[in-house]
């Protein structure tokens, strides 16, 4: 247990690009909320802050939800503390899955005691309402679960018809909005979505650290009506509600500097405009994809399933996986994700996340991309993807 | 649902000085790390850091346990951590009550489904290692937990006799070492625990957001024995062992930032030696004691049982408990707490916590205390407290 201070520097991190799955890109005035100065969780200043926390979460939502506010934790608290607030030992689960972070829902469901309904299709597909429809049965079902945003996978899914067909049976409908939020449009309301979670770094550009939550009126009765208490105290939203709620009573000591640099980073989305942002998202996606493409790549996601945000990119025969991400970190100071799950060793993950989003990074990629996989054995279209994504822009 | 962007200010929180019961002063060069840049949680750089974040807890909480490193949430979670990993439904657990966070014990091991037996005394007073001998009164018991330092009263407790008794039916001895971890010496192999759990936000002087925790060898054990799956995803340690231990493998995106930070309160603690920062915490709670009872006031534990890093102070007949704390707030810019559960408006929480625990701060806070006081109709000895304190001093 011996320590020398001389066996550690000053804290001096690589300045990354972050074109990985998340975290993305942090923004500067992120940066400077993060540090502003602490007060207490009680102090009125940060309960008004709280207020407006909550007002920028129920728009980017698209809700009217009072229940919406950010877990003390990463996005798979928030999809914790989703389900284990509703969910009961022997009730009925149907989990849509095609990627890694349904399979999670899954995992969480089965800890609760439930009975666990999957409708899997292969990594990179998107989910048919009409298979949650038969998976759902006509049988009661507490819950049918969903991802907006895959992001192991790049799949975006369409929500409304799921949670249409879970409304037949009266379950809840509970939604995986870690890396849509921000990216491409969120509503929660129209599409009648009941609980939903997301994460502060995918495209709101902020640290990781917290989880924005919605729970609909009908999720809170459920709640409500609960024989047992919920197994995380951490995570129970009937006392989250009182200090989230109007009654500001003290639960747990709130990340204050996090929940500043949320409010700083739900002010940028909403200053550039929600439609302009996801407009950006589409833009630097399609510039991406035209230089891939021209340097002999594809994407794994079929084109009209596509997340602007995340871009699944199939790892050329004889190209070694680790060994192109190792060289574009450590050479070029660029992150980009490897697969995960299923696609693990198949695709490499890179995101176009919020303020990632830009024309400068997307060009410093596809250069140090082609530059990298010029010096091996694959047959790689050098040259042409700068050009490719450059006209795209045009 | 409509947003006007011309009601939201520049994020400009108030100057306080903090002096409640948490979160303390964060030191400059702490807010300076929790702004650096982020990079990815799998990023060369940042695996170090989680090395080096490692090496320092185990060395604060005086333990060699392979398994210590922080949970992503706040002190609460930690608990959670902690208990949730090693308990199953139908096992017998002792905690020993004597504020409000030894309810919050006892609150998680019942949604476990555990007997929960509680040995309690009054708020303000030390658990006799007796009397938890007698409570696990030799029956098989699978955790004795207890709190080292309550943030609700200001109580020391000492742990070996405890923990020794624990050891007799084999049970594991969980700690709450969320207020002392950084202001009094905390040895968890010395004292024979199993499990602990620690904040940021306190004699860390870190902004609020992470839970250090540490697990010993034979904690490892009953958790490998399970035969249940871990009721939280979030928080199975079955998982985050493998991120944190030798494979580093994705569990969740770990709230980078918020790292940093930590990585930098604990250097900052041990660059000023954790003997001269018990001996800050010590001196600095001598001149605030002597001080506060010149002007007429008593601290609620007895002299022997106190922290220095929390004072319960008696708010005396016709003071009005709110009213003071607003004075303090709004005129002077410093927060103090009130009292919580049984203690609710009888005693003022005054934390001097890490970086708060300085000289100028607790003159300054006497100095607001005695003229926010002398406007009531308490007798107060006006006058006297400035000049006890520095005698204190000298």
């Amino acid at each position: 247990m011996s320590l020398d201070l001389r066996d550690f520097q000053p804290l001096d991190p690589p300045q990354r690009l972050l074109m990985g799955p998340g975290p993305s890109m942090v923004h500067p005035r992120v940066g400077a909320a993060l540090s502003a100065t602490t007060v207490g969780h009680l102090d009125p200043f940060f309960l008004a802050c709280m207020d407006e926390i909550q007002l920028l979460l129920r728009k980017a939502f698209g809700t009217n939800n009072a229940l919406t506010f950010p877990i003390s934790g990463t996005g798979s608290a928030g999809m914790e503390a989703c389900m284990v607030n509703v969910l009961q030992p022997g009730e009925r689960v149907v989990i849509a899955q095609n990627g890694v972070f349904g399979g999670r829902m899954a995992d969480i469901a089965a800890r609760q005691g439930c009975e666990v309904v999957k409708v899997e299709v292969p990594f990179g597909e998107t989910i048919d309402p009409q298979a949650v429809r038969r998976a759902i049965d006509g049988k009661a079902t507490r819950l049918v679960g969903v991802v907006h945003a895959e992001t192991s996978t790049g799949v975006r899914q369409s929500i409304p018809d799921i949670a249409a067909a879970a409304r037949e049976v009266d379950a809840l409908t509970l939604v995986d909005c870690v890396t849509s939020l921000g990216g491409i449009p969120v509503e929660l309301d129209a599409w009648g979505v009941d609980l939903a979670y997301a994460g502060t770094q995918k495209c709101l550009s902020c640290p990781p650290g917290l989880a924005p939550v919605s729970f609909s009126q009908r999720a809170v009765e459920v709640l409500k009506a609960r024989t047992q208490k919920v197994s995380s105290w951490y995570l129970d939203a009937t006392m989250l509600l009182n200090y989230w709620g109007g009654q500001r009573a003290y639960h747990h000591t709130a990340p204050i500097n996090m929940l500043y640099a949320l409010r700083e980073a739900l002010l940028l989305f909403f200053e550039e405009g929600p439609e302009d942002v996801f407009a950006r998202h589409q833009l630097h996606h399609g510039a991406l994809t035209a230089g891939l493409e021209a340097m002999g790549l594809s994407l794994h996601v079929a084109a009209d399933d596509r997340l602007p945000q995340l871009n699944a990119v199939r790892i050329p025969d004889g190209v070694d996986d680790a060994a192109v991400r190792r060289a574009l970190l450590l050479e070029h100071d660029i992150e980009i994700g490897g697969g995960l799950g299923a696609l693990a060793g198949m695709v490499w993950r890179v995101g176009l996340m919020g303020h990632t989003a830009r024309r400068r990074n997307v060009l410093t990629f596809l250069a140090a991309l082609e530059s990298t996989l010029s010096q091996t054995k694959a047959s790689i279209h050098a040259g042409a993807a700068l050009e490719a994504a450059t006209a795209a822009y045009d």
